[in-house]
């Protein structure tokens, strides 16, 4: 039954295909037809061509409804004090995020993105509270210095969760997502997949979160080695990474990537801990790569190592690190600048303005 | 006569002052108090903080009505191949701007901002057609590699349209003023100026504007070091730099950058261009400084000099390189969001969320 499941959800993950480039070379022509030296547009550009490719359209594109998922989960390991806020906070943060005061509810109002708040494992009973999905597959992860943190069965649970949120967000008409989490503790098993996957020492994949001091990163160094070295995660098998050393919602945020190239909807990936979700989804299949928009390159640590294994270039470089979606959101307007200029800018025939000479 | 006019030129620029630090650190205090990790929006908080010393405010920081001024000018040393395109595309694109259709029309509507395309010296007559401010003072700049640029009458008359027009849009409630150029051939006299204005080599300060290949660039430095030798600028003299190996429009932006100082008005300043003018403001009185936001780092070679030599980071790298104020227009929704991040975000206080334990 169980390896059905997971079974089924190789099946789902290794149907995605890269992306068909006939529509980027089709979008490059167009772009090169408008009134500006060609390329000028550096970054802009690119992100066109590659949302021409994922929406197979090279006519008008456009993005419509937009959704910033922010997945909620506590973690055991804060326990052995990796973390300078109490868990209480990842609750606290969920009823801040529902009455729309966090940093994320503020830079999605600005983008004109809905925020959706997803418990997949959060530390406190919610009572189906209005505007929270309850997506509830655990209290929090085990304690990873101790155990794994998760079963086999939770694992695919919250990878389903975001398979399952991208099909029924497909169908409610949204057409980019957005990448978001919330749980203290969660820069240390985001570490600990990091220095893994990308085979980077534990060392520089580590940082200070929201911001401890040397002591408290040195404990934390040194407590993902041991975590590595108890629970001996294969590292050529991400899932089996994201279940001894990740975090429900790394794994909801692996699934949405997954879910998002399945659709044929862009994902929009925001810092250190949903590059950690999309860095398990694309070792899976690199093939989801094409789907992915970075958003920005995070201060914490190990984010380098993520963008240059996947070798992707992110929008923006802000020295953001307080998660939640936050850098997702604030990449959004320069995607909708993107979308403006192949749409909207004059070609040179049209404006009667001469092309170059060479 | 003259002299009266320049000496009162430098009246005007020697009136400006650093910002008051004291709100600088009321802004600061007010941000750590808001439910994020201490600084960890990063660059935004920094954003914020610049915006509240200009604006001289703490409590609620607002951002009205937004102007972009592209300033147009021919340049005489584009008779020696610097450019791709030839001249008459100044005069194609300033139609163009008026019609709405170029990169900076489409990006200055996504960012809320209007845009004002001002004639500081386009080789065309335009009989006052409506939409374009007339400021013409000459038809275009002379060749440098044969005469300085401008007399010292030209150059200050271009000046003063840059601290006119920021005075005047100052009085209609304009509260955020951003620079843009247009004028075939300006990377050169950019060049120039960059390096003698930051000490750098002709070479390194030299790009591929509109995308020379390696001949026309290697003709390119050969002839702005030219230019350099006969003129003689004096490189402690940022005035006499502008006037012998600059341009109108690099004038004006210079311009508007002291004009934006005077009247308490951030200056969002585009790319290559544009921060060589905004580098003769600077290296007129560096106090100006406090007044600038650098919106991106341009493709440009020389703008790095630029920037390091002020010692400022811009907010966006996207690899731009197509001026008008595209790079300035596309930071708009950036700036704007570091201000509602600023008054929107709940306090810890008033979530209920716990403040961390260190």
């Amino acid at each position: 039954m169980m390896n059905n499941k997971k079974n089924k959800f190789y099946e789902i993950v290794n149907s995605i295909k890269p992306v068909d480039g006939i529509y980027k070379k089709r979008a490059k022509e167009h772009l090169d037809s408008l009134t500006k030296p060609e390329g000028s547009l550096g970054f802009l550009e690119e992100i066109a061509t590659s949302l021409a490719a994922i929406y197979k359209k090279t006519q008008h594109l456009e993005i419509g409804k937009k959704a910033v998922f922010v997945f909620a989960c506590d973690h055991g390991v804060v326990a052995e004090g990796v973390s300078r806020f109490p868990s209480e906070v990842t609750r606290q943060m969920v009823f801040n995020f529902l009455n729309g005061g966090a940093g994320i509810n503020v830079l999605a109002r600005h983008a004109g993105a809905d925020v959706f708040v997803v418990d997949i494992g959060v530390n406190y009973e919610f009572d189906n509270i209005g505007g929270l999905i309850n997506k509830k597959v655990f209290y929090a992860t085990k304690n990873i210095t101790k155990e794994q943190a998760m079963s086999k069965e939770e694992t695919l649970s919250c990878l389903y969760c975001g398979i399952d949120l991208a099909n029924q967000y497909a169908n409610k008409g949204y057409t980019l997502f957005a990448t978001g989490d919330m749980g203290i503790g969660n820069t240390t098993p985001s570490a600990a997949i990091t220095a893994l996957l990308t085979k980077t020492s534990v060392f520089d994949s580590t940082g200070r979160g929201t911001g401890i001091d040397d002591k408290a990163f040195c404990k934390k160094v040194a407590l993902i080695i041991d975590a590595i070295e108890l629970n001996k995660p294969v590292v050529d098998d991400p899932f089996d990474v994201l279940m001894k050393v990740g975090g429900g919602e790394i794994a909801a945020i692996a699934g949405l990537c997954i879910g998002g190239a399945i659709n044929g909807i862009p994902v929009l990936v925001d810092g250190f801990i949903s590059s950690a979700g999309a860095l398990v989804a694309w070792a899976l299949n690199p093939a989801i790569k094409d789907y992915l928009l970075f958003s920005h390159k995070s201060n914490e640590t190990g984010h380098k190592a993520i963008l240059e294994c996947i070798g992707v270039r992110p929008i923006l470089d802000l020295g953001l690190r307080l998660g939640e979606g936050t850098g997702a959101a604030l990449a959004m307007p320069i995607i909708d600048a993107a979308i403006k200029v192949y749409n909207d800018m004059a070609t040179f025939e049209g404006a009667g303005v001469s092309k170059s000479e060479t």
